[in-house]
């Protein structure tokens, strides 16, 4: 990853006092952040992850809460959802996010305009490889998340988890909004970055697009892996030993 | 649509740089919020979703948590309360808003005074349309979770729901909250917008009203029209899919 | 409730333009708060509400979590807790506030001098009428969702209660503190109130002390004699009809 | 502690009006905190609550969710985890902490620089003395809440702690970061302190190491013996009178 930190020895070189060009969500707008009364970075934050926990927790009992293709492409890859119902609920995430961005360009386009679309992009200063990285961690943790809270060793145990299931998996995307907004405005979720690349238009969101589909597809990749060959033999030791002892 | 959306054109024609003018709770005090120690529109949702929260949750067992006339209209159009309960139920609700609309302003005037007695209206730049549009989204949102919260398929699966129930609603009230409080300061509970409005006495409050009564009830009728339809042959499936593993 | 209002009045009078004294936590000292990094309001209100919901979590299981000498005397006013028993509980939670107040005195002391001890007292523009009503309501809210998470009835129901319950309550004190830090800095447990005032020794601070005993209890008074009398009843048939129904 | 609060003693003879030297993670750099769109110390506080709450989630099931040497030590202690298993996990858990602090540094490395590589230190003002206790207090409330939440008695009322354990715990992180930011920047984690440390390689972040391990290690020693010395006789007893209304 030598290549993806110019940012990091461009700064380092300057002896550590020099801040990095600011890689915020709407660079020529900084100092109005305050005047408009934006939420800011953790109010963005909680509004990605309360927004997913209601989601998922309002879908879990009709198609099992799939809102994200990463996601799906992960379970799928474990063997939880068919190829054809995976590609047929990635189809129907695209369309829902074109259908939402379409909503709020429509009827508010004032804040659609300020804020950039809210689409993806690689913010200044930082490489295509760093926001790749970036990417690719926040959906490993998301959908190790995932695979934590829908274990059904887990339900094994302990019989109440769909219910509360949505709780961390909200929590993990506001984890994971906090640490990567200010690098790709966190996308974690390809349906949600083509959707607003396909509304707002932009070359340099539609150019940055694939980072957030390689990125999440590989990080759901790296945690389907991790967890259906090396935490589940211990689980099933974990799960062995429980039950003897209840 | 097309006529609602001006401030989107009229800033899309300025080539993306000029922000429309600020649609904030108290515009002419903007630079004041910091000095008041104001919570922002991020507090002011954490307001109203953990009050929600609260209040549903120590309802929850004696009325069943009906403090909203939308989400008693949605539940009434689905045949969960009788029309002369749902009437009661709206009558109490703005008698309660009025009540305790009234009691801020009688020992805390100056903070009624500077926020405008937290009367819901158009901020400046939206038009009728937009402002209806925003109320019928955030009620669906927070209707639909009502629905999903509440549905009696996901009790047979899942016991304790009546405790948890609380937690995604109010998140949901959270969520619209950040989302529309710049538009309309965020009805989607017309109780809660009458009693500001009745004890407030301000001309454009009252003007607006109807938004916040329209508005919440037809998102609470899209909301109870897609639940019982629409999902609901897929719920019946989803839970005689889960009885036979069981 | 009519000579507790002369600050609203005097404003009302000025025509709404004139925004009232700024009834901060640190008036003199207001346009440094961002420079010192503090969390404002809405990290006091969650410093207070977060660490409620862990603490009655934590003790819930050994003494019931009565951390509160207001809510004892509510759960006292119930019979949910001796005459003896409340007395010494009151009686612990003076004498660790007071422990708390000096820890945080002797080995923080610029940050305990700089938020004047932590201690609880009318802010300026508010009559001791005002901050009896917000100290009365708040308690109120803490002392009815109290009851109603701790409600045998609910746990007829619903087995898992006292896990969830400090959840609820955690919110409640959240709630209450967005609500009347501007007011009071937010009495609502008299024990907090008092080890504040002993150890800052502070002329004000012990005037106003009454206001932080006797609205609190007054407001749990009312909340038990509401939960006990009014909703009782109900709750009663409204058990009966879920047994009948289960 | 007599020396360790010249901070205080010399705030306190300048009569409350001299504000103490900014204790603040980037004390250079304070004004620009808002320009860069930082989360300020809420923010960081809900950052380590929330990763520990899901982080905890997903563990709990394989390992028992040691992600803290400081909290395996109490748990040794206490006779819940052996000698060897304690020492593997506090190996694994100094690795991973290096590990991700390596990660951050090679790929986000601009604001690696500009908030000192994460590393623990005391801030300016603050004497050793006043650090430790602040680490130990810290501490204190972590293993408190982690031997509360999964202490076998209350499993035994009540089944599912399993899943809500993460809850409370992540929430003691936050209000632990809340309080304890301004002071150390908050260890309670001498694996999280060590990695930093080690990757930072700065003078006075290894200097003030030996804080964020004796600290931490003392906090949890007493939680331990608090629980088991203390607590236990009671739980029991209360215990025994569940089981007998039972």
């Amino acid at each position: 990853m030598g290549k993806d930190i110019e940012v990091g020895t461009e700064y380092a070189s300057k002896d550590y006092q020099d801040p990095p060009p600011a890689p915020l969500i709407d660079p020529e707008d900084q100092s109005s952040t305050d005047q408009w009364g934006g939420v800011g970075i953790l109010g963005i934050a909680w509004a990605f992850g309360g927004m997913i926990f209601v989601l998922v927790y309002c879908a879990a009992g009709i198609s099992g809460g799939h809102i994200n293709p990463a996601v799906t492409f992960g379970l799928f890859l474990a063997r939880k959802v068919s190829l054809v119902r995976a590609i047929m609920y990635i189809v129907a995430q695209c369309l829902g996010a074109i259908c939402g961005c379409g909503l709020v360009k429509s009827f508010q386009k004032a804040y659609y305009v300020k804020y950039g679309g809210g689409a993806n992009m690689l913010n200044d200063g930082y490489s295509n490889g760093t926001g790749l990285v970036a990417e690719i961690i926040g959906t490993f943790v998301l959908v190790y998340t995932v695979f934590a809270a829908t274990d059904p060793k887990r339900n094994a145990r302990d019989s109440h988890v769909p219910v509360l299931a949505p709780l961390p998996i909200g929590f993990a995307v506001f984890m994971v909004h906090l640490a990567t907004i200010p690098v790709t405005g966190t996308g974690i979720n390809p349906a949600r970055s083509f959707g607003a690349a396909v509304i707002y238009g932009d070359h340099k969101a539609r150019d940055d697009q694939w980072i957030f589909w390689v990125g999440p597809f590989i990080g759901a990749a790296i945690a389907a892996f991790y967890h259906q060959f090396i935490l589940r033999a211990g689980a099933v030791k974990a799960l062995g030993s429980f039950r003897s002892n209840a």
